[in-house]
């Protein structure tokens, strides 16, 4: 299958476009390396150093015998999409090419207006390369379960039927994003569905769980071929954020009571249920949405098993809660259905600590650049809008049960 | 109260303004005359003459003995809100400065950019200078019931409580816009609710039916304070533009089956309902949404009520539907809620009749004008994406009951 991946020099872009050629796909990308940018600054870097793109299609060529079709540009500029879409005719678009942090968007008026700006401008700008180039093209759009927020209703996978003074119907699920950049997402994903139902266009829109990972089979042991790894405060999620913590002796730091509740998946788990939703497209005029996440985590059970296995691979890691940037709930219930993909034959890797061994001994390599840029660590973005750094307050009792959770959130504890 | 409007310059605005200062608030104002510029864009002209912001500025200074603050320029740079709420400190905005027009925003990839971008960006800018400069002021944002589009179920305001799996809870009602521009509309009021969430602003959401009217009372009889009126394809809207066809003797021309049904309400009401909300505004951290129409009427219904008026005007009006260049159902319930503005007061003017007197009394001096752009009154933007103009299928047989409106409606006809 002929498949455009807009972001491809980003954390799962590079990922995915060597998994999906090592399955036999013909996979094209494009990057304007914003992403690259984006991280400085935030005064950081990549955990894992990240080669030049010459470089890295360079070593793909040698990897997989072939070469990398590559634009350099800017997704934003309808014309280099339109002319991206003549050459390459595109069967399916992987959209990875959206600026995916919640703390960059929350930095102040420009920082917001650019990212919701950007990432409804690139998506729009493909919706209509497919109308008038690939109409028949699959969209798999990369959203988050972020978009949801954390309801006090099971979530379901986008739509859910309801009954409303005595009819029933089934509609969208309420979005409750919690950051500009999540609602970002949630802007798209409307859009999207829009297309597909007045140009019969096909996507699944793809609600993913936090992604944790340092490597894919497919990468081999090239280093030119590993993919970034950050954690900055803007771009470093959880799982990620506590490995490199762990590595350089800094407490691991959930935010706030740190029971905050969300789906988790590792990188090879993503490019499994990327690969599943492209080879299983949406019918014509079909909009679809998938949960795409292994399991349930509290953020503090995650850095518990962080900290087991950094433990047990001789290093000296503390768990110290930071202050909550982010105006969120803390303690809270989160029943999130992710069937679709089952359905589809996804295996989930339910090793999560081993995998944690892998990202903790790759990490172990690069310590003195995660020092280097430790001080990026802590935020200081808060949802408020003041911009200073916020404190350590220590560990926080561990997780309620699930009965005790429910109350808390019922009596609105942890808001 | 000190009132601050976007868009003081187009249809709602320069009557807005006139009947805020006429109650006896302070007003003020900002434009950067894109209603004019884009209405050339279509071929097209306001039907009313409208006079230049100096004339409109010197007959508001000699009607209410005092002059207009305004400031002529584009609310998507934030420099400017920033010194437009510095020096003017609103305690009050209503946001009626963004692009108003479904097929201006169907036309094409640009045009479509430029909407969402646009509506976007100025509301947001609004936000963060109410967040840092006036965190008190009461944002009223002009909406759409287009943001709710046609669905199977009734249409509450803004919010309803589903039960999902033995929990109830109370959710966002969904929202199916019908145009990028509606989206744009739904983008906007999500990003208004977040902001009220986390900054405890305050706003009120409105979603306006159909407005159709050529005055109000505050507006007297010089010409220079009466506001414009479209009759283009992209923003004239129904009834306007049929009293326009009725003044020149080109038939009206309901699109499709014509069978549409919205909720509709005369200008005079639309400055009643604005100026409720604001004089009974939303508490802090309150997002509220009001339904703001006095009726819902099926658009053959009042094309006919044209047809009638015009008739006893000494017009000769015929109806002659126009293919339909939307994707949209042509024959469906529509049972939307509005009590909210009930509840505080709103006294419809229920006699549309008497009003379409006026309108068109007040059109048939401008037959010329409307004449010389009335190639602008059929459509050539099809939601498909092909410009082609439209073609007349005659008129359609008269509305099912409502009973055989839902029928019809459940079979799908229609779509």
């Amino acid at each position: 299958m002929r498949i455009f991946i807009p972001g491809l020099d980003g954390f799962l872009g590079w990922a995915l476009v060597q998994h999906l050629t090592a399955r036999g796909h013909e996979v094209a990308g494009a990057d304007a390396f914003f992403r690259r940018k984006w991280v400085e600054e935030m005064g950081s870097t990549s955990a894992i150093p990240v080669a030049s793109i010459e470089e890295r299609l360079s070593s793909f060529k040698k990897r997989f015998g072939k070469p990398l079709q590559f634009w350099d540009g800017d997704l934003c500029d309808y014309g280099l999409v339109e002319k991206i879409f003549k050459e390459f005719q595109p069967e399916a678009i992987v959209h990875l090419g959206e600026c995916p942090s919640a703390p960059y968007s929350m930095m102040d008026v420009h920082h917001t207006v650019f990212v919701q700006n950007n990432n409804i401008t690139n998506t729009t700008n493909m919706l209509y390369a497919m109308r008038d180039i690939c109409p028949t093209a699959h969209m798999v759009k990369l959203g988050t379960m972020g978009e949801y927020g954390t309801p006090p209703l099971d979530i379901p996978e986008g739509f859910f039927e309801v009954e409303f003074r005595g009819r029933r119907a089934t509609v969208q699920f309420p979005r409750q994003a919690g950051s500009w950049y999540h609602w970002s997402k949630v802007h798209g994903s409307n859009n999207i569905m829009f297309a597909c139902r007045i140009w019969n266009l096909r996507a699944t829109d793809i609600m993913q769980g936090v992604v944790f990972g340092t490597r894919i089979d497919a990468m081999g042991d090239d280093p030119v071929m590993a993919t970034r790894l950050d954690f900055d405060q803007a771009f470093g999620t959880a799982v990620n954020r506590f490995c490199c913590q762990a590595v350089i002796g800094h407490p691991l730091t959930p935010y706030g009571k740190g029971h905050q509740r969300r789906g988790f998946l590792p990188l090879r788990d993503s490019m499994q249920c990327l690969t599943l939703a492209l080879e299983n497209p949406a019918r014509e005029g079909e909009y679809r949405v998938f949960n795409q996440f292994e399991e349930v985590y509290d953020v503090t059970e995650l850095a518990l098993k962080v900290q087991k296995v950094g433990r047990s691979l001789g290093l000296d890691v503390e768990i110290n809660n930071l202050e909550n940037p982010r105006n969120e709930l803390e303690v809270h219930e989160y029943r999130a259905d992710h069937q679709h993909l089952f359905d589809l034959g996804y295996k989930p890797t339910h090793d999560v600590e081993a995998e944690l061994v892998t990202m903790i001994s790759d990490l172990m390599k690069h310590r003195d650049r995660i020092r280097a840029s430790q001080d990026s660590l802590i935020p200081d973005v808060r949802w408020s809008g003041r911009r200073e750094k916020v404190r350590f307050i220590g560990q926080q009792p561990p997780a309620a049960s699930a009965e005790n959770a429910s109350q808390l959130a019922a009596r609105g504890a942890g808001d």
